[in-house]
């Protein structure tokens, strides 16, 4: 059976999350809903990241076994036709190696976690981002994120739920920037902790706010316990942006 | 009556325009009726660009004369409070002069257009831009549109139900940049004509796609004939991101 790597986009408000739940329309079921309807075979679609509720993504990679052949332009288009109106789009379809898996073969996972930090509540980015009215100092911020970047147990941002073996992550890159009343957080790991990402940029959210030093986060990291660090940040502002591969 | 300034931002995604209209919920009617609810007084919104239904605004600029003081921050926040769940955000209050008209002050429009230019269909952005799946030449629009700068007889791209006394208006900027695939059209002037933007970069379309050239762009401004001008581009790509004052 071919394999074949999906690209794909999505706004993750109302739906259940990347996985297939017994209530509520997750995307799996959206993307395996509309292969069916264009292959008339069952699928099962792997995704590399398994986002949660009202998680977004912009470049999440998914595979698919299909029963026979078919064109990578032709899969993309029939795919995007029969999720419609879903706000799910298959960017890009490419053939793969029957060794590709988007989960267990990624390398690295990258997350942008968007925060508008203003007085007014928002029109636009309903959804899409964390309002925070509070002033928050992003430079601060991201000093306090360097304390999280590196090989460490990362209990104390760890959800209860989180099935992982180990909390031993290493995180390459926790940068924050502001571009006008928009923060931008960035986090780069081979893979992360349920909750995470969504459990630093809550505690950052102390550091940003004076609250908390460069040394609380440090010791927040040290303590190995969830109740230590801040609160999790709001799924809405959470966006899958990619996932990297070993070249082949 | 002290008189207010209101600086708006709002997903124009299935309103009705800014106008109060006999059907379909408008802005200004989420406006006023807001302003029922904090000062049981009816009230008078006047918007300095009144956009169509489906447009939307980062900063749009209003004004509304109050039966007495009342503190701007309050103002603010009462009627983002009362304007929930509508997509409409209050950004800042400011008392403004008796002689401030929102208006008829105005002294610049600035408009941006966002177009997407991909294969795939829009996820994150359906409402929020116009999908074009042709690939675009972006700088041969930027060259066509700067055959549209400057003081002309803008008929070829004048909506037949347009209500200005004239056709001739400045266009004080016309920028196309692209980033990624992502295409920004920028707009400036003191003023615009009904659906003046949309019916430029509908145009633009055809230089991007090699259809059309600047020299094409040329003649159908010298038409001075609707029919002479490209297609009028969707609703969902256009922004009202700024008004220009006078100075006091």
């Amino acid at each position: 059976m071919p394999r074949y790597r999906l690209t794909l986009e999505y706004d993750g408000t109302g739906l259940a999350g990347w996985q297939r739940q017994a209530t509520g329309v997750s995307v799996q079921a959206l993307i395996e809903a509309a292969f069916e309807k264009f292959c008339q075979q069952q699928v099962a679609v792997v995704a590399a990241g398994r986002t949660d509720a009202g998680v977004h993504a912009l470049a999440q990679v998914a595979h698919v076994d299909l029963s026979r052949l078919r064109d990578p332009e032709e899969i993309r288009n029939a795919i995007n036709f029969h999720l419609r109106p879903a706000r799910v789009a298959v960017l890009d379809v490419a053939q793969a190696p029957h060794e590709f898996h988007a989960r267990f073969s990624a390398t690295g996972r990258r997350y942008l976690y968007r925060i508008i930090n203003r007085r007014a509540p928002l029109a636009l980015d309903q959804d899409r981002a964390w309002a925070i009215t509070r002033p928050l100092d992003a430079e601060a911020m991201h000093r306090g994120a360097q304390v999280l970047v590196g090989h460490h147990d990362f209990s104390s941002f760890r959800d209860a739920q989180c099935q992982a073996k180990s909390p031993m992550k290493t995180l390459d890159r926790l940068d924050v920037t502001r571009l006008g009343e928009e923060i931008a957080v960035r986090a780069e790991a081979r893979s992360f902790l349920h909750h995470q990402v969504r459990n630093m940029v809550g505690t950052l959210k102390l550091v940003g706010e004076g609250k908390w030093t460069e040394m609380d986060m440090a010791k927040a990291l040290a303590a190995r316990n969830r109740s230590a660090a801040g609160q999790t940040a709001p799924a809405a502002g959470l966006y899958l942006s990619g996932v990297g591969y070993e070249p082949r």
